[in-house]
């Protein structure tokens, strides 16, 4: 099997970005990743999306972004795995690289939530829950996270205050990150007061409903050097990905997320290495309670111990486990099945040393963590960093 | 590169079946191929799916299924390129087990179209056209294959009346078929009295819109012998996809299917074929004139000469180059996402000696070739059954 590193990527803006369509918002990430690989062609291109049908009535779309940016005849597919798409898209590639059935790849994710009404947009992400034991019902994963929270609360002792250090921690490092939806900071205090949702969850504890599109350009490592006109090389040295019931009310423990616990101990495997190895984790902040169950099950925190991370400054830029780097999915914003790639662009820009104010210092592995529905799908990377 | 084997097929009957959810669907054809292989588990299951999220309300299909099935905790993703997403699925499992990624995977594809109108069915298929450009004047996938057989006549002097022996072939190869939606054998006469739905195309040159799915079992070829019970192994010698634009008037010429040629003749390339090593071809007839213009660009015939073929016999099962074998999209039925799988599945059985009444004769080298939209993704597989 031949590894497989990053040589390119490129990202659009997250935002509401009414100006720009699917194709168009494939387009620049994608060219931006090839400009920044040196490349003007590839051999395939994989697309993370989930809801370009719903929303934008279009299926087909990584061949139709294909053709957009001058690809045309190379081949293309869509992949879906709910909010864990751009995962489960660079996955694809990983494995079209590392069998040596391509060479060039481009991995991306694009989505656009903004040109249809909000509750639109709701219903088209509820179809990553089970259709016909949950939305049937009535939950959103807005009510889904909530009666998580809730019962983490009630279960491990803990305050809501005490999930403030996930969004303040977010949004302070959005605010260096150009990209971001929403770079300003929040203070403890505002969290606490801010509008609730759906109790306990409030708007500072949901990543936003937005559009963007990331990619990166995956070559067999021993050819890194011939890419990317000298920029350090990124190798993808885990991949893993596993799941779990699409229904919250079928899991064994509703506050263990068993995909996360696996595909990180597969990873985790893969790579030799053990949580104490990993420099900085984007992990998956969809709402505050995500962040802190994945922190759990990946090996970081003890169970009900994972607020205390927060709690304790290590999540934060100088701290000993960095997360949300640029902002996470809450202040750089949650394109659906864009954020696995922009995980990724981001992990790539630091362990370049290429994050400006945001450089974790000694960035030499990192992880990235991408779910889908409340934790059905999780996909998990590891990166190194050469020196 | 590791080599891929086929140890496991599974199917259900086309048809409207509205007893049977999506998730029972891929249920039933998953299970039944992990039978065949003698497999209780799997590293992962991909799924070949189009229209789950528009006509059912569920995106997250892979994961649903691999939970439905008793997988919970494999890797599972759904993949999407219009009616080409079953042989893209297919070609991701490849990818799985040819990298070392992954040892045993289960590639599926599944599509439910009639538990709504027929109006939003068609609806729900035209997003695989160019939503912006060609869904927006009101073409479906019906008025561009028109089009196209309608040009194709004028270009080359053929008239309506010689696209007979396609769907006639396949009706009569269905009758022996006992998952094929329409087994009734029918007369050329009835063809050409036929009633028409968009001239020239009349409703003997359409495949149906129903359910169903069907599923394979991938495992590395010399590991073969594990699996199976001693069925005879498959091998898949080849993997191919390529694009072309998705709008018909972006192509440099609308009656020659670049993608096929392209991907085709990258499979003739991989597995050291030509035309003439090809036993049988299970190709794409989605509509009559689909057939003709793939067996043009795959080098079986000129152009302008595809219905040659149909005339002269070659493409019945005692011809030289069988094609439709099991009753294909028009008979068997074509259910999207699944189409891709069950072509291979019919392949496998061929290859096995395992098609009955259908049985083509000394069939060592079989071709499968699925299409997505108007020729826009093309992905061609060559199977090769071991004696």
């Amino acid at each position: 099997m031949r590894e497989v590193a990053i040589v390119g990527i490129g990202q659009t803006p997250v935002g509401e970005l009414w100006d720009k369509s699917l194709r168009h918002l494939g387009h620049d990430a994608v060219v931006a990743a090839m400009q920044d690989a040196g490349i003007t062609t590839a051999n395939a291109l994989y697309v993370g999306n989930m809801l370009s049908g719903e929303l934008a009535g279009q299926e087909h779309l990584a061949t139709l972004i294909a053709d957009f940016v001058g690809l045309r005849g190379i081949e293309a597919a869509k992949i879906e795995a709910a909010c864990a798409s751009g995962a489960a898209a660079l996955r694809t590639g990983i494995m079209a690289v590392a069998s040596g059935m391509a060479d060039v790849v481009i991995a991306a994710g694009v989505e656009k939530m903004t040109d249809t009404l909000p509750d639109e947009t709701t219903a088209g992400l509820a179809l990553a829950a089970d259709q016909e034991y949950e939305v049937a019902e009535g939950a959103t994963f807005l009510a889904l996270n909530a009666m998580l929270m809730q019962r983490y609360m009630h279960e491990f002792g803990v305050e809501k205050k005490h999930f403030a250090p996930f969004p303040v921690n977010a949004h302070q490092n959005a605010v260096n990150n150009p990209n971001a939806m929403f770079p300003m900071a929040i203070s403890a205090g505002k969290y606490e007061r801010a509008t609730v949702v759906a109790p306990p969850i409030n708007i500072l504890d949901s990543s936003p409903i937005c559009d963007g599109a990331a990619a990166v350009v995956l070559v067999p490592a021993d050819r890194a050097a011939e890419f990317g006109a000298g920029k350090r090389v990124v190798r993808i040295v885990a991949s893993a990905s596993a799941t779990d019931t699409l229904a919250v009310h079928d899991r064994r423990d509703p506050l263990y997320l068993e995909a996360a616990y696996l595909s990180s101990h597969r990873a985790y495997a893969l790579a030799g290495f053990t949580p104490a190895d990993i420099d900085l984790f984007e992990l998956h902040d969809a709402f505050s309670i995500m962040s802190v169950l994945s922190l759990e099950a990946c090996g970081f925190a003890a169970r009900g111990q994972g607020v205390e991370l927060g709690q304790s400054g290590a999540i934060a830029i100088d701290g000993s486990l960095p997360i949300t780097t640029m902002g996470g999915l809450k202040a750089r914003g949650h394109p659906v099945g864009a954020t696995g790639i922009y995980q990724i662009v981001e992990l790539v820009q630091q362990l370049r040393g290429e994050a400006g104010a945001n450089q974790v210092a000694h960035a030499h592995v990192g992880m990235a963590q991408n779910i889908g529905g409340s934790g059905a799908t999780i996909v998990t990377h590891i990166l190194v960093g050469d020196d």
